[in-house]
This record gives C-alpha cells, structure tokens and sequence, in this order.
C-alpha cells in the first residue's frame, strides 16, 4: 500500500504541478480527488487554507500519518527526497532562480490571472451560488496577456524559463498554463516561443494524466490534447 | 567591503524580515534604501516583479554580482549558508510547517492585510498620485481579524507558532506584525496571547534596528518602541 496521499483536483494548476513533479521524481502517491471548494470540515481541519494540493505522509519516525501543505512545503519536501535528479540543480543560484519564478506564478500568476478565471468560469458552475462576474473575469483576461509576455521573454533569452535547463519552474508555469488551455485562454498564435516550449512540455509522459482528465461539466479547448497543435 | 548588498525600506515587511533573519544568523549584508513604488528603471531591470527585499550577493564560482529575489529564494539562500543553527530545524515535517507558514503569510496575509494598508496608508501619500481607498481599508482591517486570530490560535497549542521552538515563521510573522503595529493597526488587548509572543520577539536584539527605524512622515503608534507595553 502507498504510504503518500496527495489531495488533488484538476481544476488546481498548483495540485497539476505536484502531480507531474511526482511522476518525474518517481515520488510515489495515491491521488485523492478533493472537491475544495466545499470546504468539507475534515479538509478544513488537514489545511485551514482551504486550498490544495496536500500531502500526506508517513512520518519516519513517529510512523504516523504528517501532513505537508502549501506548495513551497511541498516542493522542498519532495526535492529533499531526490537528491541529484534532472531537476534540481545543485547550484544554488539556480535554484534561487528557480524558487524566484515559483513564487512568481504563485504569487502574482495565481492571484492576478488563473485563480480569478477557475473560480469565475468553474467554481461558480460548481457552487451555483452566484453568476460569474465579467468585471473579475476581463481584468484576469487582461492580465494574462502580461504574464505571457513575461514568460516569452524569459524564453526569448534562454531554452527553459530558469536557465538552459528543464527545471521545476517550467512544469510549474505548464500546469498553470495547462489549466488556462483547458478553458481556450490561450490564443496561441500570438505566443509562438511560447507555444513551442509548451509542445516540448506537454510531450513528456509525466503530463500524460493531466491531459487525458476531464475538468467535470467543461469540454478542453480543441487543441488541449493535442501534442502537435 | 561587504560583497553581500540588502536592498530594502522599512515600509515593507519581507524587507524587514530579511534584515532580521541575516541579523539572527551572523549573515552580513550592506543595507541600500530603495524606494520601491517609484519603480526606477535599474531597479526594476534588477526584479522585473518591482517589490522587495532583493539580495545582491558575489557568486562564488564567477565572482561576479548575483542577484537574488523573491523571499523564498532569499529565504533557502541564507538558511543554506548557515546549516545547523537554532531556527533551522533539522527535522523536515518542522520545516515544511516553517514553509507553510511563510507562505501563508506570503499569499493570504500580506494580499489581504499588509500590503493594501501599506499601500493605502504610506504609498499612496508617498506618490501624491490618488487618495486612499477607504473600502480597500475597511476590508484590509476586516481580514486583519482574521490574521490575528489565526496565529492566536497557533500560540494557545504551542509555544511558538510553528511549534515549540522559535522559528523563521515567527520571526516573518512579527516583521509583518512590526510593520501593522508603526501604524497603530493592532488593538493588542484583544490579542493578549500573540501580545506576549510580539514581546519576546520584539526583545530579541535582532529587532532593535527595526524598532528605532522610522518611516518617513508617519509617527510610529505609542507603544510601537516599547518593549513592555
């Protein structure tokens, strides 16, 4: 039996991120689909920020379950346990660099862009407790566009967004971008270094769970699954 | 000379956090004011996200200037150079709480309380530009409560608010905290349990720089300097 849970939805880019970190690291878990916006008390209880993704595992010591929330937590608890891998460089101010966009998209992407335009266009759906607002829903439209930019620019200067190597932040930014994709927010004409690093992305088999999912209630975009698009 | 460079302003509260984190571990850095909200041109080509603190450290392979944003990757950076001392916990389950917490500070606390009042109260008197938004205080004030009553309950289960040590979290937590208080923002007997926490910390000497600062046309409230208050 695994000893590692993770608390996931497919509608959350950060739980998407961990996902595929895990594939990539052979860090084993057991996916456990948990519907957030709910706020069930039990899930409150695990993580009193109401968000995802979680993990549970089992302490070395104690031998009882520990539960490890916030992305960061989750992050440097997984590249603990990987040592000399691909993606975690050993020098350290690639990694900062690597740390600097996390906190980026997780900072500033997330707030400005995907997480206004899943709760408007999903949640909402979801919840039915309320129409979405198309004020929220244009600014977020309108901000996107910077943080697309901001990351061709990244890629006009070097092959990955960190460096001239894959690293964690491009998986991060994918998964966020995934989700965007899913809901035909992407006019990729526009973003051409963009869209062939993506392609490069989402070829590797550790996206391959995320792009066969159903996001329950929405169609994915024509192209989402498409590797060639 | 020193070849470690902080940029930093008292009015922000990861800026002061760092500053005390260095403090704390013997990391010494030059301090340079940087007026953040007036985003000059080399200062932003330094941190495209325009905000603070920035570490400019020397690259000790090159020799050349590196710099270093975002406040988790200022954050790993520094507990990296000083392994094996008292706020950096060896244990991993305690440090992905330290993560959490910081996150949380980072993305729920600083968007939803410190910063809309920083902005409000100081940045907008600073750039003259446009008036103060009382609605975007009122709710900053609202969630404030929130905040409060959250690491209030962290203190009544432990000690500290990421267990029974002290740690980086309460040292971000009190920056933030310093910060609210300069202002008058905290109604501290209401809190008497965080009351107790804040002076410990607030006693620490790796506070007294930041408790003898003074931001530039605001007055800091009656107790802000007193270590008993």
């Amino acid at each position: 039996m695994n000893t590692n849970i993770l608390y996931y939805h497919s509608v959350c880019p950060k739980s998407r991120f961990v996902r595929i970190l895990m594939q990539e690291l052979d860090f084993e878990a057991e996916i456990k689909i948990e519907e957030y916006w709910k706020f069930r008390d039990n899930f409150l209880k695990i993580n009193p920020a109401g968000d995802l993704p979680i993990l549970v595992t089992k302490n070395e010591k104690t031998n009882k379950p520990q539960i490890i929330t916030g992305i960061f937590a989750i992050f440097e608890y997984v590249i603990h346990h990987r040592q000399n891998n691909f993606l975690i460089d050993q020098n350290q101010y690639n990694m900062a660099e690597v740390r600097r966009l996390i906190e980026w998209c997780t900072v500033k992407m997330y707030n400005e862009v995907t997480m206004p335009l899943i709760n408007e266009k999903i949640i909402c759906y979801y919840r039915k407790d309320n129409s979405p607002n198309s004020q929220i829903i244009r600014n977020a439209k309108h901000n996107l566009n910077f943080h697309l930019e901001y990351l061709s620019m990244l890629l006009s200067e070097n092959d990955w967004v960190a460096g001239n190597k894959i690293s964690a932040a491009d998986l991060f930014f994918a998964s966020h971008i995934s989700t965007l994709d899913y809901l035909g927010e992407i006019s990729w004409p526009n973003y051409q270094t963009l869209k062939h690093w993506y392609m490069l992305i989402k070829s590797r088999p550790s996206f391959r769970n995320i792009l066969n999912e159903k996001i329950t209630g929405f169609a994915p975009s024509n192209s989402y699954e498409l590797l060639d698009f």
